[in-house]
């Protein structure tokens, strides 16, 4: 449980070099939601902080809507033979009084239009689940704070440097504080872990912030982002066009290519100031 | 439909310069699959290959073994108040007396273990649906030909250059050649796509050839690579402990971080060449 790196050998290859060694990779294992008992989803992730991860997938697949709504979450003891726990089994108890959403809308809340199915469609599920209006928040983005965010978040990212292997999230204040960071091989899982730790801290919605991720934005993300009330979503890396079209619907920020002093402003470019 | 790359406006910020102009960001819609008729997935790709990636979907989930089990594939028509085609829905009719598995198995084919859940119970089901076994797999490789492979790959993408938002999967012949490029927003779509072709062109079981993907390899893109019964995946970048244990209980050959002449080789390393 909770082991984020693993040991093991490899051949090495280089110009003219091949040696054996032992190298860092990354951990990955699935983990099963539950919710009362009933399975979930399956995702695979990096182990450790699962209950951030766990509360985050719950805000932002919009199948409860704050912490109040989750009564416990513990890890599902072992039906393993040796009677061992996996830490691999999360099950959610929600509060009294919270239905569970529909699941087969939850999983995939775009699935609905039948044959109209097509990106407003999507965009539409995600206005009518959406909790947040981001579009009056007041944050104001300075071109320096931004260009330094990613530098911040690498610096304190602890397990890429050594396995290479990692996406990151972070939670920044609109001037460039780092509230939280949360890496996983699997980009939307660090992304529901920095807002999983929000709603466990009861800090949503996260009015003023700002939400960087190490790679690419897609719909995805930026509909996770708008679930836990983000105004500005800044990625090193090229957004998608649904990206761009749900951050432009929602009156939300979306920075792309944000590296060195350069970044592309691709919606709400009226908080980033001049 | 199929527009693989939209026109947008940006604000580009750079060290003291600040200018409107457009920006080319690749294309992102929802595709849902159905299986006669039943929905099954939804997935957010890029338009095109649409085919490629319903019939690649359809076997590296395990639903079909190959193409003669599917009997068509269409764009399901319209149901949007304009009567248009949004072309995002595609419905699979599989050929007769070809079987639906249990659909909540081969969506999470992992989550049968109830809370023994771990990545062994994840290796251990992948093995049970795999139909090829790679492990004997003749290919040979030198480490020359390897480490051309990704500048060949980038050479053939026409989408990434403009948008720099793209995921590539190349399959390779063991000396080099290219024989499908495809590229999508989605690591896991460019994958299945690749391996779509293959499944339509009634190329599978893929012997002697390797599969190159752009970014890390995971779990799920390792499984994907198997149930296509290719005996080598190389990775620009890092591979997860769960995606090395998978290829060396399958006896996969899988090589990480493949840059200019250096590369590390997890597994299979016999079919790297001194």
């Amino acid at each position: 449980m909770g082991r984020v790196t693993i040991r093991r050998r490899v051949l090495r290859l280089t110009d003219g070099g091949r040696e054996e060694r032992p190298d860092t990779v990354v951990a990955e294992e699935p983990l099963e939601l539950r919710v009362g008992g009933r399975p979930v989803s399956v995702t695979m992730r990096t182990p450790g902080d699962d209950f951030d991860l766990v509360a985050g997938f719950l805000v932002t697949e919009g199948i409860v809507r704050a912490a109040e709504h989750i009564a416990t979450l513990r890890y599902c003891a072992g039906a393993q033979d040796d009677g061992a726990n996996t830490y691999n089994v999360i099950d959610a108890v929600l509060a009294a009084g919270t239905a569970l959403p529909e699941l087969a809308v939850t999983r995939n809340f775009y699935t609905t239009s039948s044959c109209g199915l097509c990106g407003k469609a999507s965009i539409d599920a995600i206005r009518t689940m959406g909790r947040y209006d981001v579009s009056a928040d007041p944050l104001r983005l300075s071109p320096r704070v931004l260009a330094g965010m990613p530098e911040t978040l690498r610096a304190a990212q602890r397990v890429f440097a050594r396995t290479g292997g990692l996406h990151a999230a972070g939670l920044f204040t609109g001037d460039g504080a780092l509230l939280a960071l949360r890496e996983d091989v699997g980009r939307h899982n660090a992304v529901d872990k920095v807002v999983g730790w929000a709603v466990r801290e009861r800090r949503l919605p996260l009015r003023g912030c700002v939400l960087l991720v190490s790679g690419r934005a897609s719909f995805e993300l930026t509909q996770k982002a708008l679930m836990a009330g983000i105004p500005a979503l800044a990625a090193v890396s090229a957004p998608s066009s649904l990206a761009v079209d749900l951050a432009e619907e929602a009156g939300m920020s979306l920075v792309g290519f944000l590296r060195g002093a350069s970044m592309n402003v691709y919606t709400g470019a009226h908080r980033v100031m001049a």
